[in-house]
């Protein structure tokens, strides 16, 4: 461990950039902070962080920068004019897939090596071992080998490819499957809503267990589109399902729930049967909402 | 064990209650069935079942009767004349809360104890005890006890409530839930479908591990609905997801992919924010889809 102690300056201290921050400070790295508001910098200064007056103090300081502020936009408003010459640069900050690399060229162009970053955690799971956070990487791989273990502080670190947009790509997937199954997770309470006799805290078990095993789905679905055979280890054919559709709909109607969360999932599994593929389960949807 | 295999009579015999047989039949239960195409009862033979020639022959033939068939209405067309006096139904058809209730009255008039169930497993998980499948029952909790162990054959046996209706109540909900985390799933995997150098089969752990990680969400939820104050133990705050949503859509755009999936529960979250909720997460998104 203390081989790779490191120095490294962090911009931008909202939420999650204070949990780096203090992640980091905890594990005996020197770090150089900046915000653009400087009074969130203050309290790390007990912690040992040393407050640069500017980006441009805060970058010179350092060769590993990493960034950790609101929007894309905000890095280039951030870094605009300063000196990036030699450092290394590790965008944390959300973003697209076309942001992460168009900043990736930009970065080239004022002679900084660059790794784009999609952070898989909440400011509470960061420096937190066994909360089963992790941060997604991607760009060259070399790079992200050289800063491994500093990376390693805040969460677990997962290299996704030397395109600079594959962490965005992987983070907004993994975000966008964790809204479908929140939509579905609230569909389900409001169900059970009116009922004075169930009780929301003895359901959740129930319920999270439930779907962590039906998180199997994911591991037939990449099976059936890298095989390319749709109907391969189908449990719940469309037909069934499709009926099942109708036993949904219904009893939210009962419940007086509106269905809108669900519907336009069946009618794009109603129309993959219709179009003959009954046999399959629900990975054809993909090819509907494909363009 | 052994003191208490009891004989049983099931009627239907698709996959499913096919599945339910061989589990029985497996375990030393005499079992009596009934198929309405016959030809799908013979393979039981073999194993042990004795085939009735009609549903009222093998109604007569034990007390316990289950019924596993399409739906409700092909319950009351197979038991429609059939002397149920003294028998005790179990119903493991999938139906709504309104239909377990009703089919309750139904079996009370005719003089039979009723138990409604909904199986929460795909036929091959059946008579698999580590497979994770549970069978949801509700209806009278003395009548569940007494044929507990024989319940407990295909799959674990969970009593949700003395209201008949609760049963398919659950199942329905788990099932809403999961039609949400699948149209999430089939979002992920559609951002990353034209991507050659990305791998689906690689993907699917990550997306499963962070699925599962996620159901927390369901324990934060019940509890904000159960003490009715949706800003406790907010980690990530609506105005923050809204952010996030834009991301995603935006990058949705950039794949090519269409985000109906998801925009449903964003138009949601966008006008709890704009109500003035900026500080809760996802829980109000129930209150709105409640007429
Ligand atoms: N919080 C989470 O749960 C979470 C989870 C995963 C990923 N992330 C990502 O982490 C990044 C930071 O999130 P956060 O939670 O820390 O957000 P936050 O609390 O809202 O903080 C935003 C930060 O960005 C700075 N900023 C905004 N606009 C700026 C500009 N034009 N120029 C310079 N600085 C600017 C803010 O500075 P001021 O203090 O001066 O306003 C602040 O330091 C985001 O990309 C977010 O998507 C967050
Ligand atoms: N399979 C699953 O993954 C699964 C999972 C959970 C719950 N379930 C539930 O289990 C139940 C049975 O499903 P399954 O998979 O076994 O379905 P299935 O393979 O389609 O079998 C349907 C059964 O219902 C019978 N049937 C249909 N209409 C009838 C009528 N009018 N009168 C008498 N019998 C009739 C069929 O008899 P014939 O042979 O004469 O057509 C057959 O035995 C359903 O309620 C389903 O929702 C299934």
């Amino acid at each position: 461990m203390e081989e790779n102690i490191s120095g490294l300056t962090l911009l931008g201290l909202g939420t999650m950039g204070t949990a780096l921050a203090h992640a980091w400070l905890a594990a005996g790295h020197p770090l150089t902070v900046w915000n653009r508001t400087p009074g969130r910098a203050k309290p790390l200064v007990g912690r040992g962080a040393r407050i640069a007056a500017s980006a441009a103090e805060a970058v010179a300081a350092n060769r590993l920068v990493v960034t950790c502020l609101l929007d894309d936009a905000s890095v280039g408003e951030t870094l605009d004019g300063v000196d990036l010459a030699g450092r290394d640069l590790v965008n944390l900050t959300t973003g697209t897939p076309a942001q992460g690399r168009a900043r990736a060229v930009w970065a080239a162009e004022r002679g900084a090596r660059f790794l784009d970053g999609g952070i898989m955690a909440v400011p509470p799971m960061i420096g937190v071992q066994e909360a089963g956070a992790f941060v997604l990487y991607s760009g060259s791989h070399d790079l992200f080998d050289e800063h491994r273990d500093t990376l390693a502080v805040p969460a677990h670190p997962v290299h996704v490819g030397e395109d600079a947009g594959y962490a965005a790509l992987h983070d907004v997937a993994l975000l966008s499957a964790m809204t479908g199954m929140f939509a579905g997770i609230a569909h389900a309470f409001a169900l059970l809503r009116r009922e004075k006799e169930i009780s929301p805290r003895e359901f959740a078990p129930m319920l999270a267990g439930w779907l962590t095993a039906m998180t199997s789905s994911a591991y037939s679905t990449a099976d059936q589109l890298e095989s390319g055979d749709y109907t391969r280890n189908v449990t719940s054919n469309l037909a069934m399902m499709v009926e099942g559709n109708a036993t949904m709909l219904r009893t939210a109607e009962e419940q007086g729930v509106s269905a809108e969360l669900l519907t336009p999932f069946m009618t794009l599994m109603e129309r993959r049967l219709a179009d003959g593929h009954g046999d399959e389960d629900t990975t054809g949807v993909i090819d509907l909402i494909l363009h």
